[in-house]
């Protein structure tokens, strides 16, 4: 069975464990050496944590606890934008494709964890989704080949980029501020460690929005692969255990509809990709 | 006399304490509740810290330390781009000043302290300073009003916004790519405590390459100022006390000229700002 490693809060405080499907084996207390999961992932331990679970039962049944982002506090959250196809044409800007991926950071605040609700400031009603592929960084390093790229990658999860638009275009240059939008966005619903290339190189990934299939891609079809951007995004900075990036969306957010079809309150999103899971969330107002 | 704040390594363990001039107070061993400035800032406690300073010596030479960025790990460091009224024309691209900051996000690894070497990579010889005025956030909070945001700012700094200009322009937007090459940048040589809003309002700001003044402006001039910006950005994330925001640059980066005039191996650039310090650094092969 695919481990489904999770970061979660219950009673006031924060933990790890594993989703059983019907709970959450908690880990996080067998561990105190590693306080999170990315101290699990620096140390390479992984496994050893996933096998003190055997046999044990749930710890907490899923109505008592939160899911959060599986790692809770990463050094770095890099997110490559326009890495599908069809996604530079969007832009309609008549310029080509990039030769470089593009490139912006969020903080961790801007994420909620699966089946949170996605939050929706007064300020704009301009919020939309993104699904994407998330890789997590195990074994750190500086200037990764493209052939070793792979060994660096300890695990995955899925992101809904969520963004609120009109403030990705306050400004010059750069997107910062429209995605950073506190809790604006989500990423889980588990880490899936990373095992083996079939995991990345032609998997399925769609984003629903209440049902309706709205982006709908392969990632054998990115224009930077996973190695790519691994390779890439390390040649100007070190990458760390934990370090976590976010990989692209397809086309097909609900800035491309005319009219735009923005998410309100009550709507569900889900991002899919074939195994590694369902992210889950809903829409509330501030 | 001001307090100058400095986060130090010395024989391989990082601490903080006052500079004296001719060496540091270690004071991070007499605060074992606070790990680093962020947990100092983050408790109001500069005060404190500052006295129990009081009538000793410096326990480390300047020569037996090494500098480190003040805030060594903040949650957040925020970049304001294209800040002072010249700055825009230099883009010549014909478009109007922007209505809103635009900002982009650097990670600490980027950054180097006070007297160290920046480093220019092998991949590119373009590497550039950028001069600014660094505010550290005291009291957190969102969507905090113009009238109080200096009452939310703990703290003020220096910061070399080192840039690989070529690597800025990879990517359809952002330039996220070449503001974050390891050790490109320094931020230091201390932090000085806000206490008055004259400490902000109008003070000089210049960079000097090897002693050649390349920018030269006052704080009073910008596009976007101190309260704005803590305004603006606290209207989509809340900053959290440590939080850094470097404030943009003026006219005059080595890019400017005709032709471009990089930085190269043996120079020294200072940034200097009215009370707040000298900021040094020279430039080395990586």
């Amino acid at each position: 069975m695919t481990p489904h490693f999770v970061t979660f809060s219950c009673d006031g405080r924060q933990s790890y464990g594993l989703h059983t499907g019907a709970g959450v084996i908690d880990l996080g207390r067998d561990f105190p050496q590693w306080p999170t999961l990315r101290e699990v992932i620096a140390a390479d331990a992984l496994k050893q944590v996933f096998k003190a679970a055997a046999g044990r039962a749930a710890d907490h049944p899923l109505d008592a606890v939160t899911l959060d982002i599986p790692v809770p506090n990463p050094e770095k959250i890099i997110c490559i934008g326009v890495n599908f196809p069809d996604r530079n044409a969007e832009y309609k800007d008549g310029q080509d494709a990039p030769p470089y991926p593009s490139m912006f950071i969020r903080f961790p605040g801007s994420f909620v964890g699966h089946g949170a609700d996605l939050i929706r400031p007064p300020e704009s009603e301009k919020l939309d989704y993104e699904g994407e592929v998330v890789i997590v960084i195990g074994k750190g390093g500086r200037r990764i080949a493209r052939a070793d790229a792979y060994d660096h990658i300890a695990g995955l999860s899925l992101c809904n980029e969520g963004t609120i638009r009109d403030w990705v275009r306050h400004a010059k240059f750069n997107v910062t501020q429209g995605k950073n939008w506190d809790r604006s966005g989500a990423m889980g619903p588990w880490l899936v460690p990373f095992t083996h290339p079939a995991q990345l190189d032609d998997i399925k990934l769609e984003t629903r929005v209440n049902g309706e299939v709205r982006q709908h891609d392969r990632t054998s079809r990115m224009m930077f692969d996973f190695r790519y951007i691994v390779n890439y995004v390390s040649t100007f900075t070190t990458l760390v255990p934990g370090d976590v990036i976010v990989c692209g969306t397809p086309t097909g957010a609900g800035a491309r509809f005319d009219p735009p079809i923005w998410l309100k309150p009550g709507d569900v999103i889900e991002v899919e990709a074939e195994g590694i899971g369902i992210l889950r969330n809903g829409v509330a107002d501030e």
